[in-house]
Parts: C-alpha cells; structure tokens; sequence
C-alpha cells in the first residue's frame, strides 16, 4: 500500500504555516506499516488540485489530502474531487441538519457560505468528524480513493484515526494495532535504544524513538493477532529493561509526574534557580492547579543574592564561586527553609557561552533538600550541542529536565534503592 | 517565474522533521516576488529524485531542491542530478582543497565518503556555501535550471540569499529589493496594519505582519530603481506611524533592548513573578552577559509569599486577594529593595484554566517600579486564545512581553510623553 499525502493552502506555499500536517501524517502512516513514498503541497486553485490528484493516483495506490474543505470561496478541495470523479456536488441533509445544530447550539448564525461544509460529491462517502464541523470525504476515482480530510490539525488527526487509518490498514491487509508511549528521563536515545534491543527484535513489535531534551519518549507499537497483549508484554519488558528511568506514560509529562508524587505525599516544593533563570518555576507552574504543590522560588542569578536570599555560606561563595555542589546543595536548603517547602530543588551551573568562575561551559549542579537530607547530583559536564546561544538555551532546558528528574527520584526514594547505581552510571554517560 | 521546491528526506516522508526549509523558502521567495506554484517531498531514492525533478521542470520554470548533498550513502541529489543531465559526477579539485582544509581546521580526520561532497556532475556551477561543508550546485537541464540546496537550514539559508535570490530575481527581470524587519510590542496585528495603511499604498513597498505572542514584526520590503532610498522613506513613515509600540529591528529582541537600555544607564532589574512562574526571570537570563543587568528575582507563586518575601501588605492580601494593582506595586517595589535593583518588575494575574479570588482568568496586572515611582499598568482582561491550558500558556507568554515591555516604556520615559495616551488607548483596545 503505497500513500501519498497532498497539502492545500497558499498559506503553506507562501510559508506562513509550516506543513505540520503533512509531518503528523507521515509519521503515523509509517508506525501503521503504511508506506508514504510522497508529500506535495499545492495553492487554493481547482485546476492545481485536480493535477495533482490526479498525478498522485498515476503514482500511488490511495491519496490523502488536507485543507480546502472550510466553508470559504478559497476553499476548493470538495469542488476539485467533485470535477475529478466528473460528478456534481449534492447538499448532504444530514450534514446540513447537524451544521445547523452546531451554529445554534454556539448562538452564531449560520452564514449562507458555512452551508458549503454540506457539500459532497455525488457518490461521495462522508467521514464523520466528531471533533468539528467539517467533515471527511472518501471519493473512488478510477485509479484509486482519496481521502479528504480537513486543515485544522486536531480535526484532521481525529478522522484520520478514527476512520482513514483503520480502514487503509484494513485494505492493506494489515494486523491490527495498539500502541502505547512511553516516557524516560535522564538517558540519551543511543542508551535507551541500546537497553531496549531485545525488545526490538521481538516479532510484531516496532520501536520508535522521540527525543526531546533530555528526555526520549519511545513509542511502542504492537501488531498481530491480538495486539494488546503483545503490547502488554512488550511494555512490560520495556519497564523492566528501563528500569527507574522510565517516569510515565502517554501524555504524563515530568511536571505532571512531579506534582503528583508530591500531592501523595503531601508535600510542597520551592526552587532556587541560577543557570536557568526562573525556567523551573515556569515548568512547574505550566499545569492549571499546580499552586497546590508549588510554593515560589528564588532566582538567585547575581552570585551575592545566593548568600543574601538563600544563605549560601559567603566564604564558600568566595573561595569557590557560584559553581559548586555545596553551594548548590545550600541555595536548595536555604530555598526549602526560607520558603517553608517540605522540598527544595536547586541548580547553579554554567549556561555559557563563555566559562564562569573557572568552571566550563556545560557544568551544572542539581541539588534536592528534602525532609531527610540533600542529595546533590553533579553533572560536571552536560554535553553542549551547538555553539553560543543554541548551546545556552539547550543547557538551560537539560538543566530543568535534570532538576525535575532528580526530584523525582528523591520522592520515589530511588537514590537508596538497589539498582540505582547502574542507571546513575548510564546517566553520568549519558550527561 | 513560476517556481517549484522539492525537498528530500526520508525523514520528512516519515515525519521524524518538519518541512521547515520549504517554509522559509516560500516566504522568502512570495517576498521577492517569485511565485512558488508547488512544494514536493520525495524520500532519499534515485529514481524519485531524477522523476520529481523532471515532473516539476514541466510544469514551472526553475527549481529549487534542498537535501540529499551531504556526506552519506543516503544522500542522492548530486547523483540524480547528474543522471538526469546525462553526464558524470565529476570531482572538483577546488572543492576537494576547501573540504580537507575546513576538515583539518577542525583538528578531525577526513572520512573517504566525505569527498562525495566535492563531487559535481560535470558542467554543473556550483554555489559557495559560506556557512558549511556542503557546496550547492546549479544544473542546467533541457526544461530549465535546478538549484540545489543543501538541507542544513543555516547553510541553506545562506547560499539561498546570497546567491539563488539574486540570479532568480534577475533572471525573473524583477527589480532589486530591500527590506528590513521592525519589531512591535503591546500591539494587536490589526490595529498596526490599520495605522501602516498608507505605507502599504505606496508604490513598490509591500508589508509582511508576522505576529508572536504580543508582538508583531513588520517586515518591510521596497523594490524599484533605488531599493535603499524608498525603504529608508517607508520605514521613516513606519516608525512615525507606530510611534513607542516600535521597539527595535530585525534581531534585536525585546529582552536585548531592555538589557541595552538598563546598561546604557549603568541600572539593574530584579522580577517578581506570580502567574509566570519565572518565564520573565527565564527571558531576562536568555542573553549571554545578562547578569550584567538582571541580578535576580521571586516566584511568589503562593500568596503568603507575596508578604514574607516580598513585604506585600498582609491586609491588602486579605482584603483583595494575590490579583490587585496595589498587590502589583507593592511586589515591584519590595523585590526593587529585597534585591538592591534600581528597577523592580512585577506581574500578578490569572492564569487560568479557573477564576482566581473572584477574578476572571485574563485578568493580570503589570508593574515597574523605579527610582522615581511604580508604574502599573492595568489590563483588567487580556484576550484568552484557545481554551484550558492553551489559553493558560498564551496569557502567561503575553503577560511576560507586557512586563518587558513596559519596563522599556518607563526607562524611555515614554509614559509621561505626549502621544503615549493615544498608543495606551490603542494597547488597552488590543490588549
């Protein structure tokens, strides 16, 4: 089965919108052993979008397309299938009726125009689209279907995987899906690719690595006969390979993971920032209802405000400058008494481009004070990818990743536990 | 001229990238006026290359490729290329040269395959890449001439404007071009591109509006006979038109003119964050040398903090709540004095997804104090895009370009200047 993907809009030939679209597709057609073997991207006009569907179905065996099924004069993409299949557009009642409930249920009125959005080409299947009000369309035409989906990106993934993928593995004579996300922190993708290589050759499993930061999110997709317990099992082995460096699933980023440990516990949190300037704070904040955990922080970026706001000790400051682990280990005990937070988590390091104190670019220091001690971790060189700014902003988000992390782990005790040390010695590998 | 882009990669086909390069290549091509009629990807495969290549010279007049020119196995322009001109690839002596003297610069070994990138099909010119490795190439074929690009956008980028830009243009018989980009803050894209209308009229000037968060650049471009005359008189108009909304142009970001003008008075600002959590701490540290004026501040995420670390009246708190202009004030004023700055800045506000103490999410309140006074700015609701915690993100990343924007106003003076109720009027309008 061999797909290929056509984009409509001039926004996306005169590069005001990037091709998302076309990514997200390609992307979840190649986990479903789909083959894209082409993208193209043409203007609102009827004649280019006729060529090159037309083009795409001498190609391939089925065409996707996106954008052009809104209601306004530019959008032309029914118009163009309609031409192409040689039928004529027919106002479709139950769209129609169901146009109408969604206007009236939103206290709009429905602008003669919207009424397009009820066209379909005569023959034409509608796809429903639970998620707006332009709907999908699949047109036979003699070399093959095409798909029609609408521009609005979670509109078009929602068809997409409700009806379009099912049904394209379907044709394909494809085995079944599930899929599942996994999440790790702290590991490069070479190490997490490396541990899971058992996992990749178990038959019907395929692995696919997303890394972020310093975090890789790997996407596990199973197929077969009954592919939720083959998924099951594969994500079982995933757990047990990644071990404690694996901290959710799905949609449970690291904030999410943090917060929630702590609400279970009962716990408050309060950061002292240096290297990255408040970037904490910010990520912890990100979730509506996170003042439940997070207190307030400190961003101690002039060397002195360690000493004045936090307690640093101001000999060490002066004998050993701002880049230390003891300094790190005392702004995260001075942030967690001076704010009255049952944690303190704390980062001091060198952003760059230019070295600090004597240290090089990419040192930084992770502390975390809890209720027993401080656990600091050194990190003495983060790898630095880029040059100047580029470099200065990755470290400073590694840094944020690292912090949370090793929150994390104190919370979940992990620092104590047996096998620790191994994925520490991974970790310190791996930066 | 009717131009068509192909790009090449597996890993645009399969999603692992987005097309960015086609993107910037449309925008910078829509804007020298060539009219880009198409956008095609095709995997790192021959034969899809040399059949791409020879569908889009059908159909436009010139094309531009991007990828597939590095080092590796996988990477096939240079080869379809050649094939599809009939001739060899040839190895340039010039190029071979370059490549060992960047390699050994770089204190690095030579791999064999690299030498691939000083391989030309023969009679191609090729493109000096000032910023990499990888040279371009320019083919002539039977249908018309092919650029070849590499996919590293920096290096794209660069052999892009210096080199294809110009020869397109002339070839194209279109006039020379200059441009420049302005950068707004505080203001809607409507309400500028209303007040830039006569610009927009007059001959040979056309304005591109690229709205971010609050702000919005104006890109400004002036063709005819004497390009860098009529674009000085369009942008003298520009920015007599938006006045104090106008910031800075092209790089220079609103944080680097904020640090630009605290350095030009020897003066220091310390934050006080609530709903941003530290993302103003975060923007104000994004600058390499920024702790020459930005000395640190407070997330006073919980409202209890507002008085402890801050000095915020505890009965004010009580009365009010954590969302009052006089919260605002008094939380500028206490970090200004906590931490030793000549200036303070603040912001407390809703964030969202939910009503806080009473008031509406949207609503943020914007302070600066400085040696003279606090300054505060209203704004009882700033829009809210999206819904949850979309809208969430949006206000939290306006809130902080009003922050810094307003700490620019008031170390210009611009408050107490005439002419700043009209603008003030206008940012009340559009939030």
């Amino acid at each position: 089965m061999r797909v290929e993907l056509l984009t409509v809009g001039d926004e996306l030939l005169l590069g005001d919108t990037i091709n998302g679209n076309a990514a997200w597709l390609g992307r979840r057609l190649a986990e479903r052993g789909v083959e894209v073997t082409r993208g193209v991207v043409v203007g609102d006009g009827l004649d280019e979008i006729i060529q090159a569907v037309g083009e795409a179905l001498g190609r391939a065996d089925a065409v996707i397309t996106t954008g052009g099924l809104g209601p306004t004069s530019d959008d032309l993409t029914r118009d163009a299938l309609a031409a192409a299949a040689g039928v004529a557009l027919v106002r479709d009642p139950e769209l129609e009726r169901r146009l109408r409930e969604r206007v009236a249920a939103a206290g709009r009125t429905l602008q003669p125009m919207a009424l397009r959005m009820a066209d379909v080409p005569e023959g034409a299947r509608v796809l429903a689209n639970s998620a707006g009000s332009a709907p999908g369309l699949r047109v036979e035409l003699p070399d093959g279907p095409v798909y029609a989906l609408p521009g609005v990106p979670f509109e078009m993934r929602t068809i997409m995987d409700e009806v379009v993928l099912p049904e394209l593995a379907e044709r394909a004579g494809l085995p079944a899906v599930a899929r599942r996300t996994l999440r790790t922190a702290g590991l490069w993708e070479s190490v997490v690719a490396a541990r899971l290589a058992s996992v990749e050759a178990m038959p019907g499993v395929t692995l696919a690595y997303l890394p972020d930061r310093s975090e890789v999110r790997v996407r596990v997709t199973a197929a077969g006969e009954k592919p939720s317990e083959l998924l099951g099992e594969a994500e079982a082995q995933v757990r047990e390979l990644l071990g404690d460096a694996l901290y959710g699933a799905e949609d449970e980023t690291l904030d999410r993971v943090v917060h929630r440990l702590l609400a279970e516990r009962g716990a408050t949190v309060a950061t002292a920032e240096s290297l990255t300037g408040g970037l904490i704070g910010a990520e912890l904040t990100k979730m509506p209802g996170s003042s439940a955990t997070y207190l307030g922080g400190v961003v101690s970026y002039a060397t002195e405000l360690k000493h004045r706001l936090l307690g640093v000790d101001e000999a060490l400051l002066a004998k050993e400058g701002a880049v230390h682990p003891d300094v790190a280990r005392q702004m995260a005990e001075g942030v967690r008494d001076r704010l009255g937070a049952v944690y303190g988590v704390a980062v001091t390091g060198v952003a760059g481009p230019e070295p600090q104190d004597g240290r090089p670019v990419g040192t930084v220091y992770v502390s975390v004070a809890g209720p027993g001690k401080a656990f600091c971790v050194t990190r003495p060189r983060l790898p630095v990818p880029g040059t100047g700014e580029e470099s200065r902003a990755a470290l400073r988000r590694m840094t944020v990743v690292h912090a949370l992390d090793l929150l994390r782990r104190v919370l979940l005790g992990l620092d104590a536990e047996p096998g620790a040390e191994d994925a520490q010695k991974d970790r310190e590998e791996s930066g």
